[in-house]
């Protein structure tokens, strides 16, 4: 399998990154949130001057086999009609791209349905939907390499146009069963508490879907390696995500992670090299059940509270003005050596 | 005294907003805070297609009597350093300003300085510093009236260049204890729960504080009354605020309430002409002890819990790009009757 090199970034820096901010002309810490993020972005960039550069966000699509279990009210067809809505501009991410001047990518992962090869969307197709993991893995090992290859081809495409700050996000019908299933086995979690609506606010869905899910661990029999979980749980748009956060963090890109979803591939990721940890933002903490419980694991703690439920990256993209004001704030700001102001705090 | 005429904006169009709403290619209540957001400013504007025009910040200055207590570790000379940081560009307000596109606006509502007539600063000037509350009343009623007429047409000169959504902020060394006596009267709070550290992170500061304040709670004969709360214990930048408060709700712009200081400004706007609230968006939580209470009081979910304690409209302005997104998402986002997406949810 791919291997990846993710340094951690050296710590020398960290004094002066602070005393830095904290000459800034402001009472020490009072930017909070900011004061945090241009630490760390100071920290991973090495440098007291942080830049964000051609900011990107990639969109995986993708399409699943145990949606056959109705385990979401949506019907499977939402995802391929989704993404020609992203080519068309019309969805939560578009506008949100636009807003914020985000290079926006959508990638076939593996979603049901045949694109033409005029369409606007990047061909990195697995194939077309996972198998069903309540009878068996939704894809082989030589699938599942493949697809961190390829999310790696895709954030190393970023890379090369010159972004060093990338968002990824997801559209694939019954993803947020695969998350739970993979959170409960990384983090060691009871299925009860990784198991939420998704995006039904019927309540009607979610015993069904909890009864799927642990009738498809009973059924499991793979080594419960990480490779193994996620193979065999795993959405392609989900593994694809994996690779391509491993990939971006090492090459030192700073990591916009949004929801359920991809902070579970973030989590994945950890446990595969940890290292990738120090690259990440967390943009945004939803309402599905288990968010919470995975951050608290990841010891992390989100910019953004917004009640989002939607996924494709929308909550990292609405953080990304934020980690572009700690930037600003740390370039920007006035010292108090440069202009008299009696220091205050 | 200036009397508002502040409607509470039609209710009609709130189904038709809703419906709107809930045909944008998302599941139902999947974009949060942003649906709540477009909703209230559709309301406001009374249209489908709510914009965001000219946005203006104003940060107002002044200083307090209170100052010579020793209720801030920092020295009142602060507020006039930091007022020509203000206009170097180099504080925490101006990189938010300039990021956002933002027109900002300097006020000097009384500091306790000779400015230049070349000085760039909005000269709305009451009187250098208010009198010391301890022993009498911070100002008199004329000047509390002159400073909600001053407040008043800074907003309208903001209305007059196109400006509908504002934001408020402030400076003035001491003026997290003007707001803990407001606080504390116009919302009955007891006066322990609304004396917090300010800007004072060493723990040393706010027990004197405390003592200071109450002292002035007892020594105060006053009538109680809103307006003989507001000139007793005021600042005449947090008067002009409230002043401005007024007059842009009576303008139906929205306004971007910031932290501490500019809620109480808001709840004591409010207990004055409650419909002021209908046009608050309030943009951060701090964590200054007393802003919680407020806002539980006035029923408000801030947008942003960034851990703040700057005031100058810092929470304000980052909660911007947020509320702009919602305008984005009502305006740009494709409809289920445009697109071909089954309605999933």
């Amino acid at each position: 399998m791919l291997q990846f090199n993710i340094e951690k970034p050296k710590d020398e820096i960290r004094s002066y990154l602070q005393e830095k901010i904290d000459n800034l002309t402001k009472p020490k810490g009072s930017l909070g949130v900011l004061e945090d993020l241009a630490m760390q972005i100071g920290w991973v960039q090495q440098t007291l001057e942080p830049k964000l550069t051609h900011p990107c966000h990639i969109v995986f699509a993708g399409d699943h086999g145990i949606a056959a279990e109705g385990v979401s009210p949506s019907p499977q067809e939402v995802t391929y009609q989704m993404v020609a809505n992203f080519w068309a501009g019309g969805a939560g991410i578009n506008f949100l791209a636009r807003q914020h001047n985000i290079d926006l990518h959508i990638v076939d992962s593996g979603v049901n349905f045949d694109f033409k090869p005029t369409d606007p969307i990047i061909d990195k197709k697995i194939r077309k939907s996972t198998n069903n993991y309540l009878h068996e893995a939704a894809m082989t090992r030589e699938e599942m390499e493949l697809a961190i290859e390829r999310g790696a081809e895709c954030a190393q495409a970023c890379f090369d146009k010159g972004c060093n700050i990338i968002g990824f996000g997801e559209m694939g019908i019954t993803n947020t069963s695969s998350s739970a299933l993979w959170m409960s086995y990384l983090a060691n979690i009871p299925l009860a508490d990784c198991v939420g609506a998704g995006c039904d606010d019927s309540g009607k869905i979610i015993e069904h879907k909890y009864r799927v899910l642990k009738q498809s661990q009973e059924n499991y029999k793979g080594d419960g390696s990480v490779e193994d979980i996620i193979r065999y749980f795993g959405g392609f748009e989900m593994v694809m995500a994996v690779g391509a956060m491993l990939k971006a963090a090492e090459l030192k890109m700073i990591i916009l992670i949004d929801g359920f979803i991809m902070t579970n591939c973030l989590l994945a990721a950890s446990k595969l090299n940890s290292n990738v940890l120090h690259y990440a933002v967390f943009g945004h903490q939803g309402d599905e059940i288990g968010h919470k419980l995975i951050l608290r694991h990841l010891d992390a703690r989100p910019i953004l509270h917004l009640s989002f439920r939607l996924g494709e990256g929308t909550g990292a993209l609405c953080a990304y003005p934020i980690v572009d004001s700690s930037v600003r704030m740390i370039n920007e700001m006035n010292s108090f050596k440069k202009i008299q102001v009696t220091k205050y705090f």
